[in-house]
């Protein structure tokens, strides 16, 4: 080792950072938060076919794809994972991973949880793996209540859905759990930092 | 999976932290700033055959014993691992870790390179093991010319001891250059964090 390399050669560039955990229990506002506050992370665009919702953006929230062009990519093999949720399509591409760990940084990306089991086969990827845990089903079922309807399924729907999901919570490398917005953040936080120092 | 279960059946109990790096690197300024903070932690106290300097206290810095004791503690098979290191005996009886395991807390540890890599074989200690390198190996023995005289050894020797032992980075999971003591401080509390939030 020469004296003053600063040690690179022991750390990793890259390391791919995936969030998931059942619809409603808060990763959205929980990576918004961290990716305000690292700017070594760079949010993973994922493709979809569902609706745009008010406020969100193509090219930043999503890609917004439709069914055809959507099933093209998939069958040339452009997807790491994908799945079809609700009736729509998400999906994510090779590219867009590649061209953030091409710039040095480190990719962030909110996925459901069946796609993060596709990702986690992949183990090229180097990727960490975080299930995002509500405080209890009671409590995700208030919330998603307040959020309001999506798509055409019911609650039970994404209640019996979520209950399948934690039983997969030991398939994961970190879990954290929302109970307190900023306890969250702060365990996503050192999780990232702990990542990084790992030789 | 119960519903309020708060997630207990995932979480590791009794996580062994590890910390260690050349002498000199600030281990234990390090170590008592985020002892301060964390209330799950407990530092473990070795055993010692090497005087006690001023201002150190039996059973809390060291246990200090003869090497005699040392010796038959040591055949009795009491120590999870043991050195010599500059003339005088250091070692970790399997009692003290286990006592701070069985109260649920996490025992927390300062090792020399040597005894870190006999307790990495013993991988029923479940360790978790941090190597603290300095900036450069000019700025070790600046500190440690700063610090004075400790034992017979030269300056010579323990900056040749401080290669050899960096050289062994690669066998650790986590590696934190103490380049600023709050960021390394912080570094090493997320570390801890991050494990206890390990599936």
């Amino acid at each position: 080792m020469s004296l003053n390399d600063n040690y690179e050669e022991y750390r990793r560039k890259g390391i791919f950072f995936v969030v998931t955990g059942p619809s409603g229990v808060g990763k959205t506002t929980i990576m918004e938060r961290v990716l305000e506050r690292d700017d070594q992370l760079t949010y993973s665009v994922s493709h979809t076919t569902r609706d745009k919702r008010p406020g969100e953006v193509n090219g930043e929230d999503y890609y917004f794809v439709d069914r055809e062009k959507f099933e093209g990519c998939r069958d040339d093999g452009r997807f790491l994972e994908w799945a079809e949720i609700y009736g729509d399509y998400y999906g994510t591409s090779r590219e867009e991973i590649e061209k953030i760990k091409s710039e040095g940084r480190d990719p962030f990306m909110d996925i459901d949880v069946q796609g993060a089991e596709q990702l986690r086969k992949d183990s090229s990827l180097y990727g960490v793996f975080v299930f995002l845990a509500p405080p209890s089903l009671d409590e995700l079922e208030r919330r998603i209540v307040a959020r309001g309807a999506e798509g055409s399924e019911t609650r039970e729907t994404r209640i019996r859905v979520a209950r399948e999901e934690l039983s997969r919570i030991s398939e994961f490398d970190y879990l954290i759990v929302n109970k307190e917005l900023k306890k969250a953040v702060d365990s996503l936080e050192a999780v990232i930092r702990a990542e990084r120092l790992k030789v």
